[in-house]
C-alpha cells in the first residue's frame, strides 16, 4: 500500500489534483504541493482548506521546489515520505522528476509528455525520445511509472483499450480521439492551459498514425465535423498529440488520429500570431538588444488559465470514436465523457479543462495505492486494466458514457 | 546662407534624406549621418556612393551618436560644422536634439512629433506638450526650427495653407487629410515605418478637430470611402495624427481630420495584436521574471521596414480634401501627390512611404539655405510660404496636383 502524495506544479490542474487527493486522503495519506513559486502552492492549500476538501485530518503543505533540480526533488520526496509523485508541472520537468522518483524508488505519474523547451513536434513516437528510454531502469528498480494519465492523454487511452479489449469488435480499424471544449470563458482570447504548451502543440507538423505509418500534415489542414452528444455539431482539426505516439505502438490499430475543436475566432487569432512569428520558441533580439522568446511574451499577456474558472460556462465533450468490424458488419462506437465548467468550479475551484486533466491522475494514484495499478514498471495508460479506472472515475466526477447502435448510455463494468 | 547638414537617424527615411541631400550638396555642403548604430549610417553612406548621388565632391560621413545625449550631439554639431540638423530618428529624441540645436545656434528640422516612450495619445494639442514650450527660446536665440516637415505632417500642412491662403475659397469649412498606400510589399504583414511608432498612433484615443473643438473617437470607429486619383476607391479610417494639432491652432478652419487607409487584413492583424495587449508600450513580466515591452517584441518579429523596399510595388496617394464656399457656392478641392514605390527604390533605394517622408525635409533645408524659410523662430509648416515649397518639390520628385471643378492638373505657382 503506497501512501503520501507529492504534487509537483501549482496551476489549474494541480489545484484539481490537490482537491481530489484531499477528498481521498484517508487512502492517499499526507499531501504535499511543490512548485517554483511557493505562494501559488499555498493558494491551493488555502483553497482546499476553505472548501473543506480534506476527508480526514492529515498533512497538507506547500513547498518551494525547482523540479529541474533532481537532488532537491529527492530531498523533498524523502522529507515528505512521499511514495507517489504526481507531476502536473511544466512538461519541461518530466525527465528530472522521473529521475528523482527512480532514484528514490517511488511511483511516478504525469499527464503530459516530456518536452525540450527548444524543440517542437519531434520525430515520432515522441515517448521514445525521452520517457521510454527509462523503461529498463524502471523495470530493474520496480518503479511504477504511469505516463500521460490525464484525460487526453489518459482517459482516452483507457477508452481505446476498452474498445480493443472488450467484446465490441472483431477488428478495430480506426480510433479518432475528438476533444471539444464547447465552453465560454468570456475573454477576447485565452488558452485553457499554459499557453506556451498549448501553442507548441500547433506550431509545427501534425503527426498522425494512418495505415500503420506516420503521416505528416500542417495544422488546420484536415478537419472533420461531428454531431456529438450534448455539445452538438462541432468542427475539429487534426492535431498532433501525445496519445497517438503510445496507442500506435501498444495497440494493433492501423489508424489513430487526434482531433481538437477550434472556433473560427481561435483560428484567426492563432493564425495571426503564428504567421507573424509570435508563437516561436526561439529567441529574438529587440532593437534595444534584449533577447526575448516571443511565445513567453504571448503567454505573459494572455489571461492566466487558472483565472478563467470563475466565469467559465458550458461543457466539454472528449471521447474516442472507434470504427471496425463485428460479426462481418461495420460498426462504430463513441466512448466519451461530458464535463461541465461550472460544476467543476463549484467543486474544486477550477474550470472543466483542468478538471478533466486533474481527476484521472488521482484515480490512478488510488489504483496504485490499492495495488491494482502498482505494476512496478513504466507503462502508458492503455497497458493497464481499463475496467477499474473507468469504474472509479464514474464515482469521482468523470462518468464515462458509450454511444453505439444500441443507443447512448453510461458505461461501467 | 546656412550650410552643412547633420542627419540624425539611419532608417528608411534617413536613407532618402541622405540621397536627396547628396543630390543637392552643391548648396547644402557637407553631409553627416549619425545614429546609435554607426553600421546603419555607413550602409547609407555606401548606398549614396554606389548610386553616385553626390552632385559635387564633398564630405559624406557616418557617426555613432546617442541623440538623447545633448552634450554628445552638441559636440558632433560642432565637429561637423553643421548649420542644419535634420532629425529623422525616433520621435523619442526630438526634445534632446532640439535642445542641442538651440544651444549651438543651428537650424532644426524634424518630420514627426516628440513622443514620451511611456505615453500614447496625450492631451491635445500635442505640440504644446513638448516642442512649443521651446518657442520663446528659439525666438530669443534666432533659431529656425521647422516642425513636422515630412509628407504628413509636412506637405499636407502646406496643402492646407495653400487651400486657405490662395484664392480657392472665401471660407474653408473642413480639411480632411487622406493618406492611402495602395502599394504591396508581399509580406504577410509589415509596417511601412518603425512598427513601434506606427502602432502607437492607433492604440489610444483618436483626436480630431470638429466644429472648433477636440473630439475623441476610438480607432476604426469612423471611416470614409473616396474615389481617389490613380489609386481608385479606397476606405480610410479617422486616425489621430500630428498635423491636426498644429493646423487647428494655426488656421482658422473649424474641421481638421486625418484619415488613413487600411485593408481588412491589416485591421484584422492589428485588432488581434491590440486586443491581446501585444501593442502595449507598458512592460509585462514573463513567467521567468523577465520584464519585456510587448510592442518592442512585435517590432522585433516584423520585417524591418527598410527591407521592404526592393519588392514594393504600387503607389501612394496622399492629399488634402478641402471643402468650403466660394462666391456663395459650395466648393471642394483635392490637393495631392501620387508617389510610386518602384520609382522611389530605383532612385534612392527606399520604398515610397520613406520617400514621401524624406524628400520634404531636404527641400525645407534648401529653402533655409536660400533664406526663404530661414525664419529665425520655431514654426509648423503651414506658417511658412507654401509656394516655394510646392514649386521646389515639383522638381525634386514629389509633384503636387490639384483636382477641382476644373479637372485634375499639376499645381505650381
Amino acid at each position: 500500500m503506497k501512501r503520501n502524495v507529492l504534487i509537483i506544479g501549482a496551476g489549474g490542474v494541480a489545484q484539481v489534483v490537490a482537491h481530489k487527493c484531499a477528498q481521498h486522503n484517508d487512502v492517499l495519506g499526507n499531501i504535499h504541493i511543490a512548485s517554483r513559486t511557493v505562494e501559488k502552492c499555498q493558494q491551493i492549500v488555502d483553497s482546499v482548506r476553505e472548501k473543506g476538501s480534506l476527508k480526514t485530518a492529515g498533512e497538507l503543505q506547500a513547498h518551494a521546489l525547482d523540479a529541474l533540480d533532481v537532488e532537491a526533488t529527492k530531498t523533498l520526496i524523502d522529507k515528505t515520505q512521499s511514495q507517489m509523485v504526481i507531476n502536473v508541472g511544466s512538461p519541461f520537468i518530466n525527465m528530472s522528476v522521473l529521475e528523482a522518483c527512480i532514484q528514490m524508488g517511488v511511483a511516478y505519474l504525469d499527464t503530459a509528455i516530456h518536452e525540450d523547451p527548444e524543440k517542437i513536434c519531434e520525430t515520432p513516437p515522441w515517448y521514445a525520445n525521452y520517457e521510454w528510454k527509462r523503461k529498463q531502469r524502471c523495470a530493474d528498480k520496480g518503479i511504477t511509472a504511469i505516463l500521460g494519465v490525464g484525460f487526453d492523454p489518459g482517459m482516452v487511452n483507457t477508452y481505446a483499450a476498452a474498445a480493443v479489449k472488450e467484446d465490441y469488435f472483431d477488428r478495430v480499424e480506426s480510433i479518432d480521439i475528438i476533444d471539444i471544449n464547447a465552453g465560454s470563458h468570456g475573454h477576447y482570447f485565452a488558452t485553457n492551459f499554459d499557453p506556451e504548451i498549448n501553442f507548441r502543440e500547433f506550431t509545427g507538423r501534425v503527426w498522425s498514425w494512418q495505415n500503420n505509418a506516420w503521416v505528416k500534415n500542417k495544422m488546420f489542414e484536415v478537419k472533420r465535423t461531428d454531431d456529438l452528444p450534448v455539445v452538438g455539431s462541432q468542427t475539429s482539426y487534426m492535431t498532433g498529440h501525445d496519445e497517438i505516439h503510445s496507442l500506435s505502438h501498444n495497440l494493433d490499430v492501423p489508424n489513430v488520429r487526434f482531433w481538437m475543436g477550434f472556433g473560427e475566432h481561435y483560428i484567426n487569432v492563432f493564425t495571426v500570431l503564428n504567421s507573424l512569428g509570435l508563437l516561436s520558441e526561439q529567441p529574438v533580439l529587440t532593437a534595444e538588444g534584449q533577447e526575448v522568446v516571443p511565445l513567453k511574451v504571448v503567454k505573459a499577456i494572455l489571461p492566466d488559465p487558472s483565472s478563467l474558472a470563475p466565469n467559465y460556462t458550458g461543457k466539454t465533450c472528449i471521447g474516442d470514436l472507434v470504427k471496425g468490424q463485428k460479426d462481418g458488419q461495420d460498426k462504430e462506437i463513441f466512448i466519451y465523457n461530458v464535463a461541465d465548467h461550472e460544476e467543476a468550479y463549484a467543486e474544486v475551484g477550477s474550470q472543466g479543462i483542468s478538471y478533466t486533466a486533474g481527476v484521472p491522475p488521482v484515480a490512478a494514484a488510488l489504483l496504485i495505492a490499492s495495488g491494482e495499478w502498482d505494476v512496478s514498471h513504466m507503462v502508458n495508460v492503455e497497458e493497464l486494466p481499463h475496467r477499474p479506472f473507468i469504474n472509479l472515475l464514474n464515482e469521482m466526477g468523470l462518468p464515462t458514457r458509450i454511444k453505439d447502435e444500441q443507443g447512448d448510455r453510461p458505461l461501467s463494468f
